[in-house]
This record gives C-alpha cells, structure tokens and sequence, in this order.
C-alpha cells in the first residue's frame, strides 16, 4: 500500500495513538487503514465413500489437486461461501453441510474453514478454475500431487474420523517456522 | 474505495473479466482491490462458576457489556488472537483455551470465532478500551446492557451446554433481514 484509498494521497507506516503496531496512515485525510486476515471457504464433499477433489487450472499449484475452496466474499456466510466454491469450481450442489475443520494459516494471513458435505446425486464437473473434477476413494487419493498443505491435513482429519467412527469440529494452525519448516498444530 | 493505493490514481466499480461480482479496479495499474470479511477472534474466560465480561470504553456500545473480542490480526491464529485480546481489553491470562463458537454476521461482513478458556488465578483489570471488567455468575449476567447480538447468543450457547452437561463447537449465522429484523440460525 503506497496511496491513500480514500483521498489518494501518500500513505505512510506508522504506529497510530493508541494503537500497538504499525498501520497504513493517512496524513492528509487521517484515515487509518487496517489490514486483516482472509477467511477461506471450502468443503470435504461426499458421495457414497468417495469424496469430490478438483484439479487446479490456475496458479498457484496448477495442475495439482485440491478441496473446492476459496475466498470469503463480503455479505455471505462461511456456510454459503463453501456452497458458492464448490458451485463455481466444481458445478458442485451440496446439501447437509456441516463444520468440519477451522485451521489457521498465520505466515498468509489466512484462516481455512471446511465443511463436510454430501454431493447432491454425485455431479459435478470442471468450473473455470479447474481443469478436471473426480470422486476419490481413500485409497486412490493423490497424496503426492495435493496442492496445499491445509488440504493434506483436512483430508487427514477427515479420514482418521472416519476410522474413529465419527465426525467432530477440528481446529489448528499451520505455522511456518524460520528454517521454512511447516509444523501442523491440532489442539 | 476512491483511489488505488498502489498506483495513486481512481478507482472505479467494475466486474473484472473472468469474475462474477464488482470490484475496485484501477484502470492504471490494472490492480484489482478485493474486500473480503474480517474475522472477530474471542472468548468467554472462565473462574469457577463466573466468567469474564468488559464494560466498553468505547464506540461501538460505550458503557454496554462485552466478551473480550477484536479483530484478528495478520500473522496470529485466531486463538492467539482472541488471548491478545483478553490480555488487551482485560489484562487476562488464559489457559486451556477450547474453540467453542463460529458464528457468521453477513450484513456486517464478519465471522466471530469464539473460545472458552480458564481466566488464570481469576484476575483481570480494565484496560485502555474498557470502563470496567467483572467476573460474573449466569445468575447476574446484564442481559439487558449486553452490548452485540453475537455477545448475547455466545452466551446463550454457552448455558445451554453447561445445562447439557458438556460443551462443543458450535456454529450459526446472524442474519438481517429487509425489516431490520435479526435472526439467529443454528446448524
């Protein structure tokens, strides 16, 4: 951030009064423009003992495999913005969705939410950002070819639930530490 | 949104290609400036029998009652969002923090993700954006002086488990409607 949004003058880094850390101050106008974490949206969607996984066509990890998910949008809910990602990446009706997983991802400024799901009659195909759409048995999940951490470890979860005969609300982070190391922190 | 705060120059509201929904776009530089929702991290702190509410020093609800909350920040968890929070608005330390709420607040364009955690030793002091702190027993919670909606079902939630006899994850939406009208949905 370089310009103020709101009067387009220069903005600077500064600790405002009262405040404990750096913001994007405005001189001119004063507006202190707050910079905060994304939420993101996406589902375990199932049909019979299969579950649904999209090959991704754009960047980042094109060509990999993945969960339907993606950003939170103003004015809807973490339900209906995981209803809207499977809809539009996968073609994909939902019904029964429930919690599933809450995973903070702090070195992105980012927080995973993942329902569970049935797939509505077992449809789906590729949206505009996938190439292909498939329904995976565990057995045939291509582990080596997933494309985010936080999607191996809601897979993860979701399967040692399922041995466990049971579904619960899990929550965790995702830190990365200086040596670039990813630690997987479930509480 | 008026001006883009990379290049400086206007904005205008405008569905990009390949989008879906309008966004702040800079002819310019070409930068597309989404705006997604915030997420609120908090929690209900426990001492034996009583929990942990804040009198607001501040607008919004000066003088009403609260739970510790705030927005998270960037690069924290939301569980160490929700502590810093404690310890800011309360000076209170927390242990063994459990998430127990997600609550989603559309026209408003936020989540609230609630923990319940132990307040250590019971202490806990008004700080810069609190009047007051007080511990209190469900017998002598303010209702009527509860300062939001989501503060009012978290706790809702809260005595309906320990009437339950066990606590878990919950999670809703707080929806408006074109009345004014608030409903709470729970799933």
């Amino acid at each position: 951030m370089k310009f103020c949004s709101s009067c387009g003058h220069e903005v600077s880094l500064t600790v405002p009064s009262g405040d404990n850390r750096p913001r994007y101050v405005c001189a001119h106008c004063e507006t202190i423009h707050y910079q905060n974490p994304n939420v993101v949206a996406g589902v375990i969607a199932e049909y019979e003992d299969r579950i649904l996984l999209c090959k991704r066509a754009i960047n980042p990890q094109i060509g990999k495999w993945t969960l339907p998910a993606g950003f939170l949008e103003n004015r809807e809910t973490v339900m209906q913005g995981a209803a809207r990602e499977a809809m539009e990446e996968a073609n994909a009706e939902l019904a029964d969705m429930q919690l599933f997983s809450v995973i903070s991802i702090p070195h992105i400024s980012q927080v995973y939410m993942m329902y569970r799901a049935q797939l509505v009659d077992g449809k789906a195909s590729a949206g505009p950002e996938s190439e292909d759409v498939g329904l995976y048995a565990e057995a045939d999940i291509p582990w080596d070819e997933i494309a985010f951490p936080v999607v191996v470890e809601s897979l993860k979860l979701y399967y040692e639930d399922i041995k466990n005969g049971g579904f619960r609300v899990h929550y965790g982070d995702i830190v990365k530490h200086d040596d670039m190391r990813l630690e997987v922190k479930r509480y």
